[in-house]
């Protein structure tokens, strides 16, 4: 792969930055102009929207405005690196935004770390915002902080390093599962990394596809009621049989017979024994970026069908923004309170119907198919 | 006045509010830039600022951006309107940020109201931003908030109500006292209106001026140390010796023989029998807004020499607007970490030199001289 380290550098340096602010009204102002945006026009705007909160959206940004917050716990491969390394990625997903939705994002990031600060934090400056994406938080916190704020706050909340991730996952499989003749009801699926992408696609996948078997697999092998390290979040997946409890096992002892292999996991951890051993025409997701758990070229000579990287370099690209921006545009134009999981699992599905014809080499679509966000966005309904 | 309540609601409604964000890199972008904007190469950026912090300045948009945060409890002449309430003002400033000053900002408005949860919140979201605006937020809480983020945070801090008021206020001073042929530390001031705007502008005229004889009147009459409800902001006052105490008394008598009133306080209070009996050539900041304490052509015909007002639609107006761009694009240029007492001081000086000639019609410069931001800048270092 290319190395993107100077680019980066130089891009930001000269331009400080990814995003700026402008006005919408782009006219050279006057005094009459001025008085109406600012005092003292704009006290009667405020006192419109005092009387009635709803009338916000309508008379101010908000309505366009989604906060990207962070507290720096897990960002990309770096890990737990704080709020001022968070923000470049913060930024940069604010640029993707407005790139691929014309929405407006403030990144937000956070100098606090335990879940009540996030959550009191991120409600303390709600009103400021018409959606909140969740990004970069280190699991397990990030589902109890997550669900305390689609319960707390009335607008949309998505963590997207689980659900973007999820809805995209989903996508492919659908694709990958008729290009290879399919019923994803009628998988095993191998899930490495149980984390937060992890569990959401567990959750997405079984909604979808209820009769799909899944084993998890952590690092210490596979998940099981007696695994040594369970986690609360993780028993949960075991006791809703979100995932199925198949005893002890290495990640090699859950690959054998299995159809479908998806690593939110390790770099390299996939050999091609490993592959050799699944079922024929297998499915390989493997996400572990930017060096994925086994490389394309070899998965395929191992009799892997369909290969799907988080790489723009290789066919079939997970990336999530194939979704977080249409998701958020869909919810603001649509005035959506809660982003639930038919909007993902709707989301997924016409993200796959945007590959017409499905081939092992597209199952999921180009980030720069003309009118992705806006697609994805109609089903945010 | 001009009603500016329908060009308000005409413009909020068809801009959909007065800010958006934009990319600094204007190009049509391909993967390798998305590469380098977002994964992996944002990757690169990310480690090197979580290594130095202070590099993030240069490497985002935090180095041009201000957070304009307002608590909304002293909206304009609302009051206590709440968070949602206040945004539309708090969107006018960054709007005024931008226009005149070129400065990127983010309107923030908080659902949380104890000094102690104010301060937790901007404290929590602070390393997004280079600069913090605090704005509209009632007096007293307003002074124990500022004074706790200036202290324990490392970029600059500013509550615009207090400062950028005074600091325009003294720069009137300086010229009309020019005109008037008199020294400031040889004038008897009447200060209506000791709050937030009101405690600032006694603190900066009495750095320039300690001569100044400062008499302060509130709801029930000239402060003194027995003043019925003597808050603690306003007791200190008296104490380190800001404002004089000359015992009880009323406005109309304190203004008998006074050279300057100051009026932040409240429509219509001053009547032309108190101007009269003010000595000759008086000075009037009638700053109540819209409707000033007395209006000009009164308080001329009552012997006024020099009036300002809040109001456009009259001479010399007292706007915040000519200030605030240029401090804070001043501090973020010269990477100062606190704006001080000298700060303020050379920014008036500064803007009573931007009136070449001062004169009764023009002892404060027009909001749209041209560079008037980037001169009040450069003596922000």
């Amino acid at each position: 792969m290319a190395d993107y380290n100077g680019l980066a550098k130089d891009l930001h340096l000269k331009y400080r930055g990814k995003i700026t602010t402008a006005l919408r009204d782009t006219r050279q102002l006057n005094y009459d102009e001025l008085s109406a945006y600012y005092t003292p026009g704009v006290g009667h705007i405020s006192a419109l929207v005092a009387e009635n909160p709803a009338l916000l959206a309508d008379y101010s940004w908000t309505g366009n405005l989604v906060a990207v917050v962070s507290d720096g716990s897990a960002v990309l491969g770096l890990g737990d690196i704080g709020a001022a390394g968070a923000m470049p990625v913060m930024e940069g997903k604010a640029l993707l935004f407005k790139y691929f939705a014309d929405l407006d994002s403030v990144p937000i990031v956070l100098d606090v770390h335990e879940p009540d600060e996030i959550v009191a934090t991120v409600k303390a400056i709600a009103p400021s915002f018409g959606a909140i994406n969740l990004e970069d938080i280190a699991a397990p916190k990030c589902f109890e902080i997550e669900n305390r704020l689609k319960a707390e706050l009335n607008i949309p909340v998505m963590h997207d390093d689980q659900h973007g991730t999820a809805v995209v996952v989903l996508a492919g499989l659908i694709n990958a599962a008729q290009v290879t003749g399919r019923d994803l009801n009628d998988t095993r699926v191998v899930l490495s990394g149980v984390g937060a992408a992890g569990t959401a696609i567990a959750r997405l996948l079984k909604r979808y596809a209820p009769g799909a078997h899944i084993i998890g697999v952590a690092k210490e092998g596979m998940l099981h009621r007696d695994y040594r390290s369970l986690s609360e979040p993780k028993r949960r997946l075991l006791t809703e049989g979100l995932l199925a409890d198949d005893g002890a096992g290495s990640l090699s002892d859950a690959m054998v017979g299995s159809d479908i292999f998806i690593g939110v996991s390790a770099p390299g951890i996939v050999t091609a024994p490993m592959v050799r051993s699944m079922a024929h025409d297998s499915l390989i997701f493997a996400l572990s970026n930017p060096v994925p758990e086994i490389y394309p070229d070899e998965a395929a000579a191992a009799g892997a069908a369909v290969i799907c990287t988080g790489r723009s370099d290789f066919p079939n690209q997970v990336n999530n923004a194939l979704v977080f921006p249409g998701i958020f545009r869909g919810a603001l134009d649509h005035r959506v309170s809660q982003i639930s999981d038919e909007h993902k699992l709707a989301a997924a599905v016409k993200l796959a119907s945007l590959v017409p014809k499905p081939t092992v080499n597209e199952v999921i679509p180009s980030i720069f198919l003309p009118n992705l966000s806006a697609e994805v966005a109609s089903v945010i309904v």
